[in-house]
């Protein structure tokens, strides 16, 4: 696919590229939505056609997922960090403490928020060694009398990512799936408690999705205000008050737009091979690149990498930006590049960047 | 102005109509915003081109109020029935308690939740007299040791708003405007805390801003989760995590229009006439049309009425839509019609509206 004239390839780590045919559906409806005369943004949350778009896109997410009637979808606001709060909030306790496997920073972060309620503990951490891995299954220490084992899925920053599901004996499994939420099929199913920043893979910034077992949010403490409660969400259908109509219809445009592409397979797919041009770029580089994560941690969605030196680091994302390759530079708590490639990252977009990267390497090496 | 091809006259009480101009130019240079090659949902919330659009909404907005350097503009997720429960969490205390003016339905919520953490009191309430009217300020019963007084300044369900600004004897006063907020010109300077959902007078649901004096919102207790506390917003200039760019972006473009209308008092001068209109309507009826408001507690943003009879009402309903006059329903704890006027509504909406019911009274009585 040709990048379409005046935009550029956006490698950014969230808010992040989309579809371009998502975009232009949303464009050439955005003054009269389903013949209705009102903008999507205009349209009232009780109204049948957003209405309908609520429910469709719940039912999507469920459907790419594979998962079945025993869990329910929830659209809050505020991001992962709000989740950070109110999972230990509404779940952990001083004897049943919220376990967190710490393996970035997003994850130390959602630590953090259980600490100042007092009920978090950790169950491993990848800290000492630079964060440059997750740790593996044999690294956690699982209490069982935890109320959740909470792992950061993808580490955006670092550009690490599980790539095996972490066995509990029993402990409710939670897992922030910021940054590879939907990016590939993983048996959901193992897991109790999903939640997912969207800006990422799967719309602008202002919703989170929620996918959690029913038995698990239908009841919570009533001590809890009402909009820090799961259960408020679950038992209205996340309307209680106005939901952020246009991040959810938005959501919905990108989960029918994986299942025009072939779902979550098709996605794997497509990552995998981006991933692999980047890599390959990287590791046949003679030392130019140098990966930040550890092969066996490698995310196939944020593809961190240094160069020789600070200068060429500035070089490369100038240069980058100038042939339309935006967005590069990474995070300061690691340096160097970061490649945010998600579902909507054309292959194109990865393949122009490893040629880009092959030939700054030629001329400056 | 005359209504464009294909679209109607919106009087849903939010979301809401917005003036078509702003919407137009949003939909222009959506897969391209500000030249960058992304759209605005695509784009860093840490680049410069976002930057400049969140600076520059906050100013624009501290300009249209008159309101200097002492107030600050926060952006925060989750809907005035977040902040319900954030206000009370913020700054009341068993000892210094939340007070509450009750004048309908979200008033009413917003003391639930002060009431949730045993922090909340009453200072008036015309629920007995089923919100008829805003509790004047003979009414107020203002405890000296409240941490604030909390009150709704128009309220939306019931069509009535405040005409007053209430004294407090030192008491800091809260107001949530989010059903007037820009509507008016009013000394906001009385007020120490305003808040108000965007998703009626000024852009996509998804935001609340919060206009504050720096001194109150600089210091939050240390005990709250961060995303709970204001200072985190204040320090972190609102971008702690990903904001919501797209509403926060709606908004700035809106209060752009505002100020290209000539600001807030364009503003009152138009939704004047837009009320008069229709509550002239009302009271030329003979009795057909009945308000709901008592007359001195009227509100210029929700009209609200009965008709004769509740098949009446569903044929007004119908044939107003018909006419695309949309969204006229009114709340079910009221029942009847309810015609929302909010600063994007055209005077020659209003004006369409008001022949209508002219004719339906005249074809139906």
């Amino acid at each position: 696919m040709k990048l379409e004239a005046n935009r550029v390839y956006n490698f950014n780590p969230g808010p992040a590229t989309l579809p371009i045919e998502v975009l232009k559906e949303a464009q050439s409806e955005f003054l009269n939505f389903n013949k209705n005369g009102m903008s999507i943004v205009e349209i009232s949350h009780r109204s049948k056609p957003y209405e309908e778009v609520h429910a469709q896109t719940k039912s999507d997410v469920l459907e790419l997922m594979q998962l079945g009637d025993d869990y329910e979808v929830l659209f809050i606001q505020g991001g992962a960090s709000l989740q950070f709060a109110m999972i230990p909030m509404n779940f952990a306790s001083a004897e049943h403490k919220g376990s967190y496997v710490l393996s970035g920073t997003f994850s130390s972060n959602a630590y953090k928020e259980a600490n100042i309620l007092g009920v978090g503990e950790i169950a491993a951490s990848s800290k000492e060694t630079g964060f440059h891995h997750v740790p593996n299954q044999s690294e956690l220490k699982i209490n069982p009398d935890a109320a959740y084992l909470h792992v950061c899925y993808n580490n955006t920053i670092y550009g690490t990512e599980f790539h095996y599901i972490p066995g509990t004996n029993g402990v409710p499994l939670f897992a922030d799936m910021s940054s590879d939420m939907l990016s590939r099929p993983i048996d959901f199913k193992k897991f109790d408690f999903i939640y997912a920043g969207v800006q990422k893979n799967l719309g602008p910034a202002g919703v989170v999705l929620v996918v959690a077992k029913k038995s698990l949010i239908e009841k919570s403490r009533d001590t809890l205000p009402t909009m820090l409660r799961y259960d408020t969400f679950y038992k209205k259908d996340s309307l209680y008050n106005t939901p952020p109509e246009f991040c959810i219809y938005m959501v919905g445009k990108v989960a029918k737009w994986i299942k025009s592409q072939g779902g979550l397979s098709a996605m794997a797919e497509r990552n995998a091979k981006k991933a692999k041009l980047l890599y390959d770029a990287i590791d046949n580089s003679n030392g130019f690149y140098r990966g930040h994560a550890d092969k066996d941690s490698r995310s196939f969605m944020n593809v961190t990498f240094r160069l020789p030196n600070e200068e060429l680091e500035k070089k490369f994302v100038a240069e980058a930006a100038a042939n339309n390759l935006c967005g590069v530079k990474g995070h300061r708590s690691v340096g160097g590049m970061r490649a945010s490639i998600y579902n909507a990252m054309p292959i194109e977009g990865a393949a122009t960047l490893a040629e880009f990267m092959e030939q700054f390497k030629n001329h400056n090496s």
